[in-house]
């Protein structure tokens, strides 16, 4: 009956994002030219998807006939294949859901914008939660599913989740990566012709790369962002159970599915609580209302079931070490705060003072979320051993369903203002929509250090599930520091997410490269802007599309094949190599993403009207750290989310070809 | 008999040093206005020093205190704050002579360049040797010295060395912090100011911040340099004489300084190769001739005294290490090569696009270092051990005394370019130093790459020092992977590097800005460019000193502080942290500073007439991102070669207070 519990919270998530389907869908998409831009976003987005899904298709069967003809050769279970099969596949789908309501709900949220800024913000916030929703339901799902059938027989069912995390893994690789370089290449491409070189204004319908700019908002911010935590989520809850054997409480395999059924209900009734006038403190009020619900109903339920407050504790300083990385990273790239003014006031004296000082502010923000984390990680094991750090990470990411409602709420708005902008709404609904959108950008920074913190402990959890089982698989590892094979470990571990992110980095700059190309040659051929010729979306699309699919593919191979091959080669040396990759990406993901985030507030804080404002030379070389930021902290900062829990996913997967 | 080579041989060269610095002062310091000039940088670089011997000097005696109460109550040796003293004593008189020599030689060598660039070549490069030279001759006398006098005691020897590593490792704190800070800010102050908004050109006397900039090329590269080095090169030596006790060979003990000494003679041997009309193949083939001269004589005595090759093979892959590194770090800085020109050509759209390959070329740039450095590692371990990892640490190094002279010939030829525009010498005369001063930034750029490689696998012989230390003093400890104590080292101490740059790339930010307040307050004030007043150099070396001085108080005391409480708290902890803080603090430091030599010589490159040339919109764009660069490669990248170094050394040191 207990392990039912789980299931049936998945399936009221997935019940409850329906409902909000269908109320998103009751509402006016507006005239006819909103509706005309908002198919042509989403035809757009699903153009990326169709695509994408050709490139998976090919990997998903290359490693599925790996794991079958592996299963034969070693003690791999062969339904490892098939759970790697449903987790790509969930974790596809709740992507796809999420983004076809988000390209829906644009439009939707400008046309409920005309009425007030509080209906607006009820249609985006709806469609960030039915991807919150999706996601945690999906999750929850697919682990229970393979847990009710597998549960029994311990001996494999690690394997089997951890197959299933695989396949997570992979999906998120790919909307990570691919919808990172896309995202950024759309955006510069649109950005540096249009805005710099042509001088027309952001989201002008005569740009030809305007499209495939909203469509970067969603494939990156929504498809990506959601595929990410899809994975960090369910790979918590699997490392929790398979560590389960670690400890004697009662019900310790099924409490972490447990746990984070109270977290989809917390959620679920948290989402009552975003309301009010202010659109950031509506916001504020869902997300710390539920993390006190959950706290509290964890608490009751730990109680009536285990009578040891231990796994609870532990539970919760996974909870707090998520809230204090979010704070953090507010703070330190919110427009209203220092940092960012900081940065400001360095543009004052040229673009070199503006980067130097978001460098800074980048390099020193890694301090509060690797101190936390690290405080959650010890106390945690205090309480509850390894087990307990595993419950820390799925502590953290127990309310994920209303945290992803507010990070997915980010680019619906901002599809939403630049929708109200193409179909010329008039200054007011702009204006409505525009401070959606300003609210979106605090929650998506806050988002993405919520992202990265998740990603780090979920990795720390894995690593640490790494080693018990490769001490069952080939006997206890004699891994002492004193071992350079180790110490060749962290080294190499430590420089692959500086290898991950020059890669990423450059492709963004020969994906971006390709999208001026094409933006010119429109103008110059089809004289658009002297009125003669319409711009072309739809090539736009296509070579965004194409050139982010393109350079994903290295970076991807390497983090898949690095950590086999070490790991044939020694299996201390893959430990070393977990733990140096999970501390240099924790920490260089976190530097690009704050920096870059504290570099596009200190813009916005000059457009505000400060320091000269628009045009003013403060405000030229803000726009310089803005742009080398925009690739920091959409491509190359998340895509390291993706690496550190991948390789050790791949690492728990391949485990039985090493040693 | 044996036993007294290294010191004969550390005698040869101070005995060679001194007739090279008769050979300089011999030289003729050429017209009134050069002698004028050169005692300016020369007063304020001894300015400089003597106020920074202050603080030293207090640090010194807080921390002797220290030492001795702390042998009062632990078995801590008293003889090790004796130690520590002369460490630091013969570092700073290493540095001393080195800066002295340089700041009389730079207006030799433009006088010298008179007759021919060959002469300018000559009288440079010998004031480079003579830093070379002093640094090995001083370090091998010091450590052989207290080997000589407590080499029979086994049980304090290491812990009496340890102690004259870490006094030579303070000196390097404040040398590289310290003067890193005080180039830059200089240098920063001197050029916004004179070069962008009053437009007249690098090294014009009516610049207040001239004087200031150039002691700040003596300060940062021959003093800073010096000190870092002499502290890789002594803690090598000590660390393999640490780690003798684990393998039996014979003379398993002296061999490190024997394979030292061998490198002296072979360094200074190498020195008759520099010559020639080309003055990069000079000084190439002086390098290269050292390494195989030693390479030769070290394989005849290893085989004459042990009979065994193992050892001399750990001692080669440390050279073959070295040069790798070297080669890498021309091939990713030097602005023939494609990575620097894809940069330039990255200006041609944009300051951003010009930072961004920057940055993506700094961080790819890690990956042959790190991969050449594990196998080195792995190597040397296959062949003797950790003893053998020690021995790769004292084969990179044992060339020292040549490749530093390459380094700080660079400095003199600045200075000497510089002084050649101030005097007036005219074209001619200021085309030849420029060509020097050219080489000189490219052999600059090998020797910081060789830095951090050295400071790297220094760290990583002290690491493994430390790890077999603490298993003698505490009990073989329980460092196993799968502790959270040692996970919480590893990140906090990967962490630390970040926080380091952090702070000096702030701390360049501030000082520079008190520069250039009082730079335009004597333009202003003084009417120095409508020619009605003189400007105050001096006043700009105090603001610059006491600037530097301040900002270097907390990340300095950071390293010493961090590891001592760590360690307090759990030795495993610390291991962790030493292992953590020395894979990203190598990784950083090598970002920083391929990215920062890459800018640099990219806006050189345009400069010198490609894609437009001077003046261009490349060209702009190109200078932010060496103004970026700056700090990155001359403060924050060198000062992380220390703070690796000396958090193993406080470790090693305060070892018997853990546990």
């Amino acid at each position: 009956m207990l392990e039912l519990f789980p299931l049936f919270t998945g399936l009221v998530s997935i019940f409850s994002a329906f409902a909000l389907i269908v109320y998103i869908l009751k509402k006016p998409a507006g005239n006819e030219k909103m509706v005309e831009i908002s198919k042509a976003i989403q035809k757009g987005a699903i153009t990326f998807l169709n695509e994408e899904y050709k490139i998976i298709a090919i990997f998903v069967i290359i490693v599925m006939l790996f794991l079958f003809v592996a299963s034969y050769f070693t003690n791999l279970p062969w339904q490892t294949a098939i759970a790697f099969l449903t987790g790509a596949f969930f974790s596809g789908l709740a992507g796809n859901i999420g983004m076809r309501v988000a390209t829906k709900a644009n439009a939707r949220t400008a046309e409920a914008s005309k009425k007030s800024v509080r209906n607006g913000l009820l249609v985006a916030f709806s469609s960030g939660a039915v991807m919150g929703l999706a996601v945690v339901g999906l999750g929850i799902i697919g682990v229970s599913v393979f847990y009710l059938t597998f549960g029994e027989d311990s001996s494999i069912l690690s394997s089997i989740l951890f197959g299933f995390g695989f396949g997570a893994s992979s999906i998120a690789l790919f909307a990570r990566v691919g919808g990172g370089i896309y995202t950024k290449s759309a955006d510069i491409g649109a950005d540096l012709v249009g805005k710099v070189e042509e001088g027309i204004p952001e989201d002008d319908p005569r740009n030809p790369a305007v499209i495939a700019d909203n469509v970067g908002d969603n494939v990156g911010d929504v498809a990506g962002m959601g595929a990410d935590l899809f994975e960090s989520y369910v790979d918590s809850i699997i490392s929790a159970i398979s560590l389960a054997f670690l400890v004697t409480y009662a019900y310790a395999k099924v409490y972490p599915l447990i746990i984070a059924g109270l977290g989809i209900l917390a959620s679920i009734s948290a989402m009552i609580f975003v309301r009010g006038k202010n659109v950031y403190s509506a916001l504020r009020n869902g997300l710390f209302g539920s993390a006190i619900i959950f706290a509290v109903i964890a608490f009751v339920i730990t109680h009536i079931l285990l009578s040891d407050y231990n796994p609870f504790f532990a539970v919760l300083v996974g909870l707090i070490d998520g809230i204090v990385i979010g704070l953090s990273t507010e703070y330190f790239t919110s427009e209203q705060r220092k940092p960012a003014q900081k940065i400001a006031k360095a543009a004052q004296t040229g673009a070199a003072t503006d980067i130097l000082q978001g460098m800074s502010i980048g390099m020193i923000s890694t301090a509060i979320p690797i101190v936390s984390t690290c405080i959650a990680m010890v106390v945690a094991y205090e309480f509850a051993g390894f087990y307990g750090i595993a419950l820390a990470a799925v502590g953290m990411l127990s309310t994920l369903g209303i945290t992803l409602a507010t990070d997915c709420y980010g680019p619906v708005a901002d599809n939403a203002a630049g929708i109200a902008e193409m179909a010329g709404l008039g200054e007011e609904i702009r204006k409505r929509t525009e401070s959606l959108d300003a609210v979106g950008n605090t929650t998506a920074a806050m988002g993405k250090g919520f992202a990265i913190g998740s990603a780090a402990i979920t990795a720390l959890a894995l690593l640490f599930t790494f080693v018990k089982k490769a001490e069952e698989v080939v006997g206890v590892i004699n891994v002492k520091l004193t071992s350079p094979y180790l110490m060749t470990g962290i080294f190499v571990g430590a420089m692959l997410p500086f290898l991950f992110s020059s890669l990423t980095i450059g492709a963004v700059g020969r994906a971006a490269g390709k999208m001026v190309n094409e933006v010119r040659r429109q103008f110059r051929e089809f004289g658009i802007l002297e009125g003669k010729g319409k711009p072309d979306y739809e090539r736009c699309v296509k070579i965004a599309t194409r050139g982010a699919l393109r350079e994903m593919i290295l970076p991807s191979s390497l983090a898949v094949i690095v950590p086999i091959i070490i790991g044939v080669w020694r299996v201390e040396a893959l430990i070393g190599l977990l733990a140096g990759a999970t501390a240099s990406g924790f920490l260089l993901a976190i530097f690009l993403a704050n920096a870059g985030g504290a570099w596009d507030n200190a813009k916005k804080y000059i457009e505000a009207g400060n320091l000269g404002g628009k045009g003013s030379f403060a405000h030229k070389a803000a726009v310089v750290g803005d742009t080398v930021g925009d690739p920091c902290k959409d491509t190359a900062g998340p895509s390291l989310n993706i690496l550190i829990k991948l390789m050790s996913i791949v690492s728990l997967v391949f485990l039985p070809l090493f040693g």
